[in-house]
């Protein structure tokens, strides 16, 4: 299933956190009402709340458990950098419809599979849950109203030192200094992941988030390896609409992550259709792209460079060039303005050509056409009827030959 | 050459006409900008203005001639009907930096070469030029200044009846009711090529236009069969950017062209370039699928429906799943709530399984899986290690039976 590259605006907005609902793209009323400066759609943020809003207004036409992929360009407003674009592509695979934990870690096996066919090498998959992070701020004492806040700042483990999380989580977030420090302290410190396990046991949303997590990482470990998936307790996510199980996939060399998804239950309802479970996650194209390297490169050599000596007869070198397109010959038509054979030839020369054709007076004559063997520079008649039958042998003794 | 969704909005404004210029979607400004209510970004109209900024900013970078095609999404504001969608994909081809009729005529067979490959059967490509409708003007005395509005209207003579658009020429347009109607029952005539062919000979302008749609017309006829391509004088197309010779194919049951373009020679140094001679033709990918049928459906058939029965065996099932698809076994497994197997096994023939697999704890204990043939209800005890062998064995002896 496709979707559009706009939605209305109302249906992104409050989605992806207050960061993100200033990276939405807006499109400007049309018509009369374009005057007014208001937006009314927007482009897609990313492949989720698209898919939400299709289930939310036409489920009952899609059979359930739903599991769909999509490829795509989304759009955020960000200031590029390395690995972050205004429009990058997203190829995502979702299961519509199924509360099981089982469809959690077949969204992260088809991701991973997918990682694994193209080649990128040492990533790993960090879990965590939505559960387990309302457990942590429970247990800490956060107040609630500051735990959305606390969280967005806690996600900067990754990129800032410690002592600053823990600061702003002071300053920009209002937290008790003692609790930020704790906070900080247990997240980063050496054994943060036993520390977790213990701490979480105390609160009843801590228990479940383990018990989620713990389930995630039994059910993928088979096909993903235990060795590269993790309990990452520090992992938050920005997007709103998360409400277990969470997980990225980092890997050396390309700042942040190049995979990331989760579990979603609550946003198909919050977009006024029934209360459906749903988890899904996206592979960042770009970025997984920039891990492979330059490949082999595309450049095949042409086979046969078609001259154009007189305007009299191009439309039967047309002719030409047609059929042996049509016999699998890459071919090129000599599309500038010089009627001089040197000056083509060089261009057939310039383009790699194997061949080049020459059709003069004289070939015309005897119902032929001049085939030049540009590595040789010697040059045969060929009878029009037999040129793409002569050209393909030839081409094919030349591979069999190397 | 991939360009973005967006561009600058100047880049895009006058170049579809007065008409298109309303359909383009305006991207609001972002940040501090937003409050203004003016938009900075617009979603591109077309492939071919972004193609041409890119040859004005970084043409030095490219070959010459510069062969490129494309397919991605385009939007316009427009009224969805048949045929005609708010976001639709275009594929285009372009040839920049030759001037050559040849290139016309790449363009124009490289697009038919498509439409044969698909399969889309009765089409017609309507030739015309921007130049003989100059001379046309030119030739029935239509004032400079009304020309590009009596073109417009001149363009719905496919949709509306002659009396309907002479009207329109003296309403809208202000043009003398003598003129009107000598243009339009001219251009309406059972002769009206031969009058056309004719009458452009009275003028310059007319003179070169009849000559580069009589090379479009002799040099593609090789490959798209003369029958399929003819002059068609009342042909206009709406887009300023048309320099030179400019063509539509349609086909029957498809309201509208399924593929367009043209020569637009003065685009790029519009757009700030040097001034560099380009052509380049556009397949609408909706339309041609709609003209396309059904095809054969994809609905492929599920080799394996995997059940969970015990949760704590659900890691050891997921790994069955995950080996199945690596041996290429289309294989599902079960997303539901239920832990009863009678379900589970209704689902699997619900999905029209071949096989559902049944990991129980004498199986468990066996080292092996049970195998349902879900046509047969046959059950075959299975060793974990054969599994992938077995069940890939009993598909090809399936497929070979039938």
């Amino acid at each position: 299933m496709q979707t559009p590259a706009f939605e209305r605006l109302e249906t992104l907005t409050g989605k992806y956190g207050d960061e993100g609902d200033k990276l939405i793209f807006k499109i400007l009323r049309r018509g009369e009402h374009e005057a007014t400066g208001e937006a009314d759609l927007a482009l897609r943020y990313d492949m989720t709340v698209p898919l939400a809003r299709v289930v939310a207004n036409h489920g009952s036409r899609l059979p359930s458990p739903y599991k769909r992929y999509a490829m795509g360009p989304v759009w955020r407003a960000d200031r590029p950098g390395k690995g972050r674009f205004r429009e990058f592509a997203q190829c995502d695979v979702d299961v519509v419809g199924s509360a099981s934990p089982l469809a959690d870690a077949e969204v992260v096996c088809a991701l991973t599979d997918a990682l694994d066919a193209v080649g990128v090498r040492g990533y790993r998959v960090l879990v965590n849950s939505r559960r387990a992070l309302s457990g942590l701020l429970e247990v800490y004492g956060v107040p609630a109203e500051l735990g959305g806040g606390v969280l967005i700042t806690l996600d900067k483990l990754d990129k800032l030192a410690p002592e600053q999380v823990a600061a702003e989580l002071v300053e920009a977030r209002s937290l008790a200094s003692g609790i930020a420090e704790a906070l900080v302290g247990d997240l980063t410190a050496a054994d943060a992941v036993e520390r977790m396990r213990t701490v979480l046991e105390d609160s009843e949303a801590g228990r479940a988030g383990l018990a989620e997590i713990g389930r995630l990482l039994r059910f993928a470990s088979p096909k993903v390896g235990a060795e590269r998936i993790a309990f990452t307790p520090s992992l938050v996510r920005g997007l709103d609409y998360y409400t277990g199980v969470i997980f990225e996939v980092v890997a050396e060399g390309m700042p942040g992550s190049i995979a990331s998804g989760g579990r979603y239950d609550g946003l198909i309802s919050a977009l006024g259709g029934p209360d459906v479970p749903a988890c899904g996650g996206s592979l960042g194209v770009e970025r997984i792209i920039g891990l492979l390297g330059d490949g082999e490169g595309g450049a095949h050599r042409l086979d046969v460079a078609v001259t154009v000596i007189a305007e009299d007869a191009a439309s039967e070198v047309m002719g030409f060039a047609a059929r042996l397109r049509d016999a699998g010959l890459r071919t090129e038509v000599y599309l500038g303005g010089s009627r001089k054979l040197a000056k083509q030839l060089k261009w057939a020369a310039d383009r790699g050509a194997r061949f080049a054709l020459i059709y003069g007076a004289s070939d015309r004559e005897a119902g032929a056409v001049t085939v030049r063997d540009m590595d040789s520079g010697e040059q045969a008649q060929v009878a029009v009827d037999g040129l793409e039958a002569y050209l393909s042998e030839r081409r094919a003794a030349f591979h069999s030959a190397r």
